[in-house]
Parts: C-alpha cells; structure tokens; sequence
C-alpha cells in the first residue's frame, strides 16, 4: 500500500492510495477519509459512477464534513481497473471508468475487471491496514453506476455490510441500455448471469436485512432510460422490505444533486453502523 | 448573459454565465450561486487561485452548504480572460488562468487582461442582471492568488465592498516571485506600480474600513516562499487594523483546506454583510 497523497481535512485526513489487487490483478488507486483520532465508529464506501475516478466523490460530494462530525470513515474506491494493460473500449459505458461492480468472465475484461471481489475482499483488507485496526461496522452507498454497485453487492454480500443507500442508481441494469451492453460484453450473452446482478432482481430473489434509502432527482435527465428508481420501490413493496425513496423536484444527475443530499446519507448510515 | 448550465443545489441554483466584459473586451465565464427563493441577503464574491477557473471553487471548496443556510448568493469569477484570441505565457503564473487582479498596462496583456476592473465594475452588474434585482450587500473573499486580490482590491475599492476575508493568501506580492514576475509582466518594470496592489503596502498606506479573517494552513508548501500573512498581519498590527490570523497545524494547500475552514469565511461575511 503506497499513500500517494496526503491531506488533512476537517482535523481528518485525506489519503490517496494506491495497491495491489489481487481480485483485478492490478495496481488500484482509491482515497480514504480517516476522521480525526483514527478510530471511527463507523466506515461507508462511495461508489462512483461512470466516467468517474475515486476523485470525483472525494472532490465534489462534501460527504467529509458530514463523516467528520460523525467519526466516519469513507472509502472511495475507482470504478474499475486502469493502466495500459488493461482493455478499454471507445463507449463510456465499457471498459476503464465503467466497471459495473461484476467480475467479469468475457475475454479480453477478465481476469482485470473484477470489481464484485475487488470491492467486497480487498477493499476491507485495505482500509483495515490504513487504520491499523480492525474494521469499524461497514456501510455502503453509491451514485448513478454506482448506486447499482451498492445496492446489488450489498445485496449480494449480506454479512458484509450493515447499511445501505444509494444517490439516483441504476435501479434494474437488465433495463438499462449501458447497463445491457456492459453485462453482455463482461458476463457474456446469458441472461441468467445478468439477473444476478440486477438491483430489482435482486430485491425480489434475496431482499436487504435492513432499510435502505434512495435519493432521485427528478430533473435527471437519465432517470426514465437507465435509472428506473420505482421498479425497484416496488420489488420492495412485494417483499416487504422498507425502502424510502425521495423524489426532489429540480434536481438534475449532476454532483450538485449528491452535494445536496449527501448529509442524509451519512446521517443514515451513521444512525445504523453506530447502533 | 448567458446560463451556459443550471443545475439545482442546496435547494438553490447554480448557474455557469458567459457574459460579455467591457473590462476584458472579450467573454468571460462564472458561476454563480443564488440561494432558494432568489432574494439573498447578501453576496460574497469568491475570487480563485493561480490555474483555477470559476469551477475548482464552485465544486470542490463547499462554500454553497453554508450560502444557502445563510441565504448568501456567491459569485465564483475566472482568474483571468481567456479564448484564441487571448494571450497566454508558458509559466502558470503568467497568462491565462494568472491575472493577478490587476489591470494590465503593458502589451500584449493590455485591454484584456483588466481583472481588477473585471471584479470589481463589470461583475457587480452582471449579478444584479442575473437575480433581476439591486444588489445586496457585497463581500469579498480569495483564495491563494484570489486572495490577494480580495486583500487588494477591497482595500482600493473600499465602497464596494462591507466585508473581507482571505484563506492562504499571497500577502505580499512583491515578495513573491511569481507576483513579481506577473507584476512586472503585465504592468511594466517601475515597481512604483506594484506597490499599489501588495497587499501588505496596501495596509499600511489605505487601510481598511473594517476587520480581516485569514486562515493558513502550517504545512502550506508555499508558506514562506510566496504567501508570507505575517508580513500582512504586523502592517493590519501597525495600523490598527483588526486582523485575526488563524494558523491551523497540519493543513496544506489544497482545496482540502479551504473545505476544512469555508464555514468561518461564510458565518463571517454573512454576520457583517447580514448586519
């Protein structure tokens, strides 16, 4: 584990990292923010969305003034491998920036692409190892891709994280033109293996052990095509697990909308991992 | 005038300008934000550093969190004229993204580089426009190179501005040599006229008609080469010119420090602009 940079921030700490994978077989970079004392109560990843690095959240969320006051650490990890050994493709919604939290099985994508164990093994292992101490309860949240991350390795990962939201995620990726085109290009043509990792599937096939809150703006301009927040309010509803969706009136897909909102989702998770 | 992008922000909104500037004789960008219900009780100016545009303080200091509390409008100028037809040098304390709040005399930089009357005559104006309203009380405030230019140009336009504030500002930009250079550069080699925008020769000479907040950072890595508040703060001293200098253990001199210590700018103009 390399520490890049280093920053103080609120009386915390900023840090930008790199290490070994040993899920994407790669060096990865992500940043940490460690609140003040270095003993949190609490750790929530951030999962970004496409296009984005870890620097996007770090920068432009202002979820560290939040996590500071509740002694929370944060955890923003990249959205998928990088570097010139590993494949890319033209589309945004392929390749490096958009890795759709799955490990991939495809060639040329894996064994590179396997954010699925990168987040979910070796991101813990780390964040352990740049406290230097066991893990505090562990939360998760995510934005637009990475709203779909949240939510389907949570799902997914019971035993791994207590709490649970997500910023105008892509609420059912089988429904979702980007989201179609990355399983099919990393999990191949059987649609079997894209169910598993759809949001909405998920919800119906497994469920949550908790609550889980969503923001939506309602001015997003990719809210009907890819986000579908409503298809998963009802698999909700029929398995009777207790999510909150709000709907803001105005706010569009931009970080102004998760800068807006952020507050809520540390208050949330803080209020669960803290219980 | 024209929103080149809008997006809703703390129940606000946020919008990116471009707009004609008699001052620079060619279109500039900003951004600015206006508090739910567009009547704000007061405006802040927030004028950035060295290679930043309107955008590295619009999306990375969080200043709008505490503006809407406060309902406080905030105008985020670029740092200098920019576009094709502008000139730029190679050093990134020089050209475009450095225009060190002056009115440049010298060729080529003279007319576009006016950033001092840019600020303080064509922005003003262009604010009132965009709320469709008089102006409210107006407060200043910099970062790094806008820091200078809060110090400077509140103390030679001391009517235009009720309130002032600086985080790590260039305190004295004769003593800088990236100040000297750009001074000399855009105004000539008679360092007679480089005295009239150091803030710290400013202080002993004109004074100002009210107090000063500055917050520095101690592990800022140009402490002691380029930004020298001491220096400030014994002329504030000598003239009797309540300063308060706050330094903080450990901070840098990223925008990580100016998130860590926005709220104080904010809560401080706010009182005095709100007054």
């Amino acid at each position: 584990m390399q520490i890049i940079a280093e920053s103080k921030l609120f009386a915390g700490t900023h840090q930008h990292i790199r290490h070994h994978s040993p899920a994407t077989q790669c060096p990865m970079e992500c940043a940490v923010f460690i609140p003040h004392g270095n003993a949190p109560d609490a750790c929530l990843i951030f999962l970004s969305g496409l296009t984005s690095t870890w620097e996007n959240a770090t920068t432009k969320a202002g979820a560290q003034i939040h996590a500071a006051r509740a002694n929370m650490a944060l955890i923003f990890p990249d959205t998928s491998p990088r570097g010139d050994g590993v494949p890319d493709a033209e589309q945004f919604w392929l390749g490096q920036g958009a890795g759709f939290y799955v490990d991939a099985t495809e060639p040329p994508w894996a064994p590179h692409f396997s954010m699925e164990s990168y987040i979910t093994r070796d991101l813990p292992v780390l964040f352990a190892e740049a406290i230097g101490k066991p893990l505090p309860p562990l939360g998760i949240m995510g934005y637009s891709m990475g709203g779909h991350g949240a939510l389907t390795l949570a799902m997914k990962h019971p035993a791994q994280f207590a709490s649970l939201s997500a910023m105008s995620p892509i609420s059912s990726v089988t429904q979702s033109a980007w989201g179609q085109q990355a399983l099919t290009t990393y999990l191949g043509k059987n649609s079997k293996n894209h169910e598993t990792h759809d949001a909405t599937l998920l919800m119906a096939s497994r469920g949550w052990h908790s609550d889980i809150l969503i923001d939506q703006g309602l001015e997003d301009e990719f809210l009907d095509e890819h986000l579908k927040p409503h298809l998963l309010a009802e698999a909700a509803a029929r398995a009777n697990i207790p999510l909150t969706l709000r709907q803001h009136e105005g706010y569009d897909h931009s970080y102004y909308f998760a800068a807006s909102f952020i507050a809520g989702h540390i208050d949330w998770h803080a209020k669960r991992l803290k219980a």
